[in-house]
This record gives structure tokens, sequence and C-alpha cells, in this order.
């Protein structure tokens, strides 16, 4: 497993190059970016061979980008990212990374099945184009309590039935994005996660939870690891002994902008991955 | 189109050969039957040819067989269904009927979106398993509002919806059972029918609707065609309209046994096509 | 059945808008064009809007777009196509076009089981490109003998093997392109094309072949309809017969360029279609 | 990764019953069978309860099951399997068998691109038949030289026409069965195998070539493991360090029977599997 960081959580260190080399001065292994920044990137370095020398420089890797599709909405603004999709798609495959993600949020004011059987189908086409570039489609649903009474019906937001929409989806490029929260406010539990092979997980991301009645905890509200109450050694022990090895992110969501400079929060970061860690931070 | 009969309305005229024989001495040049029905059928005519022979006697040819697969409970039940589904697909090919349906509950007690996913991924599996065989799946959704409210999540139940189902499993040889009792209680009108090409229609059920309000008209309470509400011209000139020239089936379901013998039902049966065919009806 | 041109027959009439104008003043209801010039048009024109107008304004429509894929080469070749499919055929939809083409070569210097596996993998990614977009994929053989010489190995040359390799795809949206010499070339009969159903043509083609054995025929030299062997009343008979309401584009292949101007070579393809038409030219 | 013993190579221990005893009687963790031998051992104990028990007890684990399905001729025969490929996958299924193989003739007399579209689409149909069962699809290519000029063009025979074809069925559940004789006759390296996943590999077969030149080592004349040139070392080494943690069932495949009764062909087996085990025979 490589420890990776967003955005999220450490605030906002400049371009993806000041990223970057943030990540690899303390020690995680990938970043994830937007597609678009990935783009600039090889323009700044006069090509993909030159943005490819960059991260090797820093030792670090683009975990996975973000789905670049307006999935949720209308049929015309559906297609009208599929281009930049492609686009997104090769510039990933040209910078050596694999992965593409959304998230599902878990209520809806549509009717749920037409919603889902929609959604499916988008999904479908969205990975049906990345598959020629090697590119997997990580979805993650959404768990918390408020999110999934915000809107009238109920949609997919646990494991058990984004798995069923996965295997709705049906393509062999599909799998999970696993992320602590959501896990910890659907109820999911170790021997869940144990029962996952790990080539059903495409992304992972951590996080912690603060010590309310689980029904209450805000999705925004949101704690670096080994600060809550998150069974993270479970967590991330299960997702070791199944043999998953991909990225495994920071992702903390808070109401307020970090406390301190992206430099500090890196490295309270990088303490945080190391008292959740399952042997050790992986890179001395 | 070919005006077509199933039980449903003309009672019990006996085993297959019996309605066989019933249909074709009324002028109907289809039955509806189930799979194994046809696989009794070419045992007892000393195989397919023999049955085939029957058939072309009369003059009648095998509408659709009934989907033999329980895709709405649980996995070991699904899956106990697909090796009749296979046999039955190979007794239908046989037997030149190239048509396959099953029918939706409009609601559910299942969480909607996932129930919306489990659905389309069995109806996907079972279309697979009828494609080499040559067969269509015709999907009919099921409109009366008092089988919306039936149980607690509305599921899919109208045209547009069904449609979003039939994209979502993505198969070729998948489209429509439309149902005159179901357009009409879902609204549906003569210019959602012209919106649609014939391919996209596997099946037609026509019957007609009590004067009542369209939100209590009851799904076992239906009329001769001719005899209701419905606008039956309308519906059967729009399939023409399009191209449609498939099966016509007569299906009214009711609480009670039919009033008369399947002989006489089945004359009056021929006297409600001959009210509302578009020109005229269409064997002498 | 819709007359249409395409560039080849009758020379280089210059842009989109002088084509269409060209098309328009000699009653044929459609151009042929490249994603590219559909993207030029609606810049010209100020947007989607004023291209439709343009169009309307000359009663000519898009028949079908080239598919901008490199599909035959390597894999990096093939995925840099993608991202422009995407747009083309946003273009495309945006101006009511429905259909986009490629040919397949008849023979191969490749292992041919291999590249006919990656030709259906590739293509298949294509149309599902295109599904959102409702756009069809049509697939063009080529028959003449001496290009099935050409390279080493036959590959997919004629009805048939084209039809597997449409079933192998397996895409609602994928058909056949059938072009009058290709369906010569390779001993076609009209019964061949009575077997089809309409929904399985996305675009047709029509030209002539000169009196030489059919195995002498060569790709690019053509005739127009009517001045050589083919039997195009049979060829486009059994089309309109079986319901074909598409383009027909006249497609001229030949090793000099047209003997005459654009605006005389139109009025001849009129007159060229006059002489084979099922009921005489469609519109006045 | 788990011994496993076929029939070929250690001759014929009778029925289902007796075969699993064999295996288990000489330290070996699954039995390749087939289906129909799957349904007569649950006949045979009462159910599938009485069957899971009686290997249980045994410590024998069913590897995999042939495909029952005619796929290589006509339509009529492929589709007459069909239901019996369901029958056969639920027979699995019950028993905790989750694999089903096939192999692919290196050669053919058809046109090599349209059989190969075909193959694709049957295969495809197997593997969503089987999907719903939890079964993978394991395709076998088979690399001898004088099997690959058999007949008049060479079809799919090595590892990367394979993995084409795989891509081309598109199919989550299909893979390699990858045996040691046809990596060794098509020039196959230990890196190939390291580029693997370990998921793209369904099922081994394990077995030796003679010490004759490679174009000449025949098909029906193979070798127990560790008595000729192949590289199994190399071979099962890289399978285990991919992660690969299926099964490996001996197949030597003879001109003549076995030269001893099969009790003590399965402990020359058992010695044969020691010597190129990478740690160590598995189970003491």
């Amino acid at each position: 497993m490589i420890p990776c960081l967003t955005r999220a959580g450490i605030g906002n260190p400049g371009n993806l190059e000041s990223f970057v080399a943030l990540a690899g001065r303390h020690g995680f292994g990938g970043v994830d970016a937007g597609g678009d920044e990935l783009l600039r990137l090889m323009e700044a370095r006069g090509g993909a061979e030159g943005a490819r020398a960059y991260l090797a420089e820093h030792g670090v890797r683009i975990g996975s980008i973000g789905l670049p599709v307006e999935w949720r909405k209308d049929e015309d603004s559906f297609r009208a990212g599929l281009a930049r999709l492609a686009a997104h798609a090769e510039a990933a495959a040209a910078l050596g990374c694999t992965r593409c993600c959304t998230y599902i949020l878990p209520s809806t004011d549509e009717e749920p099945a037409r919603y889902a059987a929609r959604t499916a189908r988008r999904l479908r086409t969205c990975a049906r184009i990345l598959a020629p570039y090697g590119l997997r489609l990580g979805l993650e649903f959404v768990g918390p309590h408020h999110l999934r009474r915000r809107w009238a019906h109920v949609f997919f937001y646990d494991l058990p039935g984004t798995l069923e929409l996965i295997g709705d989806i049906g393509e062999p490029n599909v799998g999970l994005l696993l992320d602590s929260y959501h896990w910890y406010t659907t109820g999911g539990t170790v021997a869940d996660l144990e029962g996952l092979r790990p080539e059903q997980i495409v992304h992972v991301h951590i996080n912690d939870a603060k010590p309310v009645p689980v029904e209450e905890a805000l999705d925004n509200d949101r704690l670096f690891p080994g600060e809550g109450v998150i069974d993270l050694a479970g967590f991330l022990g299960a997702l070791q002994r199944i043999g998953y090895d991909g990225f495994v992110s920071l992702e903390v969501l808070s109401q307020s902008p970090p406390p301190a400079p992206p430099e500090e929060m890196a490295a309270r970061a990088r303490e945080a991955y190391r008292r959740v860690w399952p042997s050790g931070w992986p890179r001395a």
C-alpha cells in the first residue's frame, strides 16, 4: 500500500508541481490530482517524458484522477464531458496513472430506480472510455446519515449496494473507492473488507471520525487518522491481508481551512499515517 | 400485426394443442404459451417437426413464451432457472417463436436503487442466454396506481423508466412489452408510441379499462377491447404507423372466471378485435 | 431512402457549405462529411443552431461522418483518436446526424485471428463512445478480388463475415455500410439483402462496375450508377422492400479526377439516380 | 498454489469418488472433473451437502470442470450445449468449484477472421452463463508446432493472441488456462508470466517435454514434471511471485496408457511435484 495525499486536509500547496514536491518531501508515494492538472504538468515540462521525469525525481506517482464527467444531471451535460474524459485518460496513461474516481451521493430527489438505471448506463460508458487507456474506474459510496436523508429517496450508500451497482455495470475495470469514513458510517466491519478480492478495490481514502454517535457524524467534519474513533488499524490491516497494494489517500474534509500551512499539515499527515499504518511507515 | 390469444380472458381451453386449435378456428394467428408447453407439444408430436406441422396446419404461431426465471428474489432461485431458460429458448427457437416476456411490478419493499441494479443485471443475463437462440426479451411495465403504492417504494412503472432500464441492460435483444392497460394507467399518449422505433417493441397486449377515474383502475379488473375507455384505435394505429408488425395478444385479467366457455370467449375476442383493429380484421 | 452525395465521383465542390448548397441545388437530401467539417460549419455559422438553419435552408442533412479513429494500427494511435471521436459525435448529434462509418480492408499481413479480435475490441470501443450521442457505427466490407489478395491473409471481406464481426462486437448500434460495388464483387444476391432487417443497415453506397470479369473489377475504377453491369434496380429494390429508409450515397472511386466540374457532375449524378431509383426520383 | 490431478497421466482411477480418494491419499488438494461427474456425485451422496462432505473428508476440491459446449462447429450444436452448461455451472457452484475450462486448437480450415469473431461471440455467451454462478472461464492456447500446421490457417496459439481474444470477449470472468507445454512450445519466457496479473489466470497445467527440438515436440508425447527440458521451476516460480494461488493440475498427454496403475502413477505424480514445486510440497 502506498501513502498518498489529496488536497483535502493539507490545504492548497499550489500547482501540481508544488504538490508533488511537497508529497515527496514528506515521504508520500502518490498524490491525487485532476486530469487538467496532468495536462498542464505535461505542458510545463515539455511533454509526457518531462512530466514523468519530474514525478520520478520526487518519487511520487499520480494515485488517481477525478472523473471529469457530469453523470448526475441531464444527458447533454453528460455527453459534453466524454471527449474530456478521453483526453484526461490519455494524459493519465501517459503519466502511469491507472485510476479514475467518482463519488455517489446517497440520496436523490429523482425516482431512484430510474436514476439507478441511468447511473449504471452512464458510468458504464465512462468505464468503457477509460478501458483502452488501461484506467480503472473507482466508485465511492458516501455513508453519513445526514446525506442519506438530505434528498427524498435513499440511493446507493453502502458497500453491498455499491457492489450491486458494480455488478450491474458489468465492466472488468470498475471497482470500489473505499473511504474509511463511509465504511464507518455505514456500519462496515473488518469481515466485510476481508470478503473482498483485492482487484475489486480501485482506490482508498482514510480519515477519522469524531466521538459522536455515528448517526450524527457529518461528512465535512472529519479528523486526521488516529485522532478519532474509526478502527483504522482494522481497516488498513484487512486491506493489507487481502493483498491490496494500491494507494491510500488522506482525505480529511472539514468545515474550515487546515489550521496550519501545507508544509506543516503534510508533516502532521505523515505522523498520522505512522500511527495507523499496519507495519510502520513503509518508506524509511 | 398479428392477432394473438393468451389464456387470460378466454379461460382454459385445455392443453396447447387445444388452445392452438381454438385460436385457429377463430382466426387468431398466434397464442402465447409457456416453454414447458412447447416441450410437451414437441414430445406429443414426435419432435420439433411434428410440432411445427401441427402449428402450420392450424395457421397459428407461438407469439411469445413467459420468462421461466425467478429474477425477483434471492440469487439461488435466480440461478436455478437459467438452465430451464436455455431449454425453453431452444424449444421456442425450434418452433419459430422469437419472443420471451416478463413483467415488472411497479413497487417494492427493497431499496429501489439496489433492486434496480440487481434487476438490470439479472435480466441482462436472461437476455444473453436468449440471444444465441434468436429470441428477444420483452419487458412489461405495470401501471395501475394501486400497485405502485402496494409496496414501500415505487419502482419501474412506466414507459420512460422502462426505456431507461432497457438502456441500462444494454443488450440488442431487449425491448418493450407494451400493454394498453399500463399505457392507459400511466397517462401514455399516442405521441409516446409514435416516438418509438418498431424494433423497440417485442410484444403487445390489448384489453380495456372500466370508466372509473384512472387512479382507481384495478389491474385485475379489465374489459375486452372496445368495451371500455382506452383509446385502442389510437394505440393500435400508432403501432401500425411506426411499422410494428408483431403479435398483439388479448390479455384480459379479471377477478372472476370468464362468463362463457373458451369457444364462446374466443368468438367474443374476435369481435372485440374487429372493433378496434386499425384496418379491419387482418384475416378474412 | 434519401439520395445523398459524397465527394467521390463529383469532385471537390469546396467547403461543406458549398457542398451542401450544391447537393441542395440538385435535389439530394444529404451529404457525407467529416466530423472536422461539421465543427467548422458550426463555427462559421455561429454555433449549432446556425449550422442547422443552414442545412434546413438547403434541404440537406448530414448523411454520415467518417470514423476519425485509427483502429487498424498500434494501440497508441488508436487511443489518440478517441477524444476526437467523442467531439465529432457531439457535433454530429448537434446537427442531427446519426451515422458514423468506416471500412475494413479485406486482407492483412497480420495474423488474421488476432487482428480480428483486436478489430472487434476497438470497433466496440468506438461504438460505445458513439452510443450516448445516438450515433450508429456502419461497417463497410470491401470486396474487390485484387484487394483480398493484396496482403498475406484474407480478412473480413463479405456480408456473412461482416455480420459475424458485428455479432462479435455485440453492440446495439453497430450495423452494415452496404456498398453496391462490394456486394457485386462478393457475389451478393438480392436474396442476401432481403434476408436483412432494416435496422441492420446503417448506410448505403451506390456506384457501378465495368463489364469485366468480376474477379478483375478494380476498387478504384467504378462507374456512375446505371452505366455498368451491377443490378442496381435489384439492389435498391431489395433495400426498399425490407424497409430501409436511410441515406443512399453516391461513391464513385476512380483513378482520375471527374471529367467535369462538380456542378455538372452533380447533375449527372441526379440523372444516374433517376435511372436506378426504385420508383422514380423521390423529390420532384 | 494447490496441486491438482487430472486423469491425463495417471490413468483411470474409476468414478469421481475413487478419483477424489486417490488424490486425497497422495496429498493432492484438487481434481479436475466433468460437470456430469459432479451431478452424479451429488446424486450418489444424496445431494450437494453429501457431496461436499465427501470432498471435505478427503481434503480435495474440484479444481475445474470442462466446458460442456461444442463452440467449434455449427450454431445448432453450440446452442444445444447451453442448457447443460447452466446445469453444470449450478453443480459446480454447489460444490465450491469456480473454474470451467476449454482449449483452442491452433489452426483451422475456416476463414480465420470470421472463425475468430464466432469464437469470441460464443465463448462470451458461455462466460455470461457461467458468471451468475461465480464461475470463471479459462482459455487454453495450444502451442505445438505440428498442430499449428495441421489445418490451413493459423488461429490463436500463444499467449499474446489469447490475451487479444480475451480482450475481445471483454467479460470480467474470462482468463487463461496456462499449460507449461504450450508455454514452452510457443517460446514463452518467465518475464511473460511475470507480466500477468494473478486474476488473469484461471487455471494451470504442468507437464514436461522431451529433449527434442521444440518444433518437433508433439502434443501427445509429454513427460512428467521434472523429467524433461521445460524450466518448470521458472514457470511455477513466476506464478507464485505474481500471487497466483489457484490450482496446478498435472496433465500428461501420451500416446500409450500410463505404465503403471493409477495408485502408483499418483505416487509418481507426487514425487514429480516435489521436484519442481517452488518451496517444497505444500502439504506435509
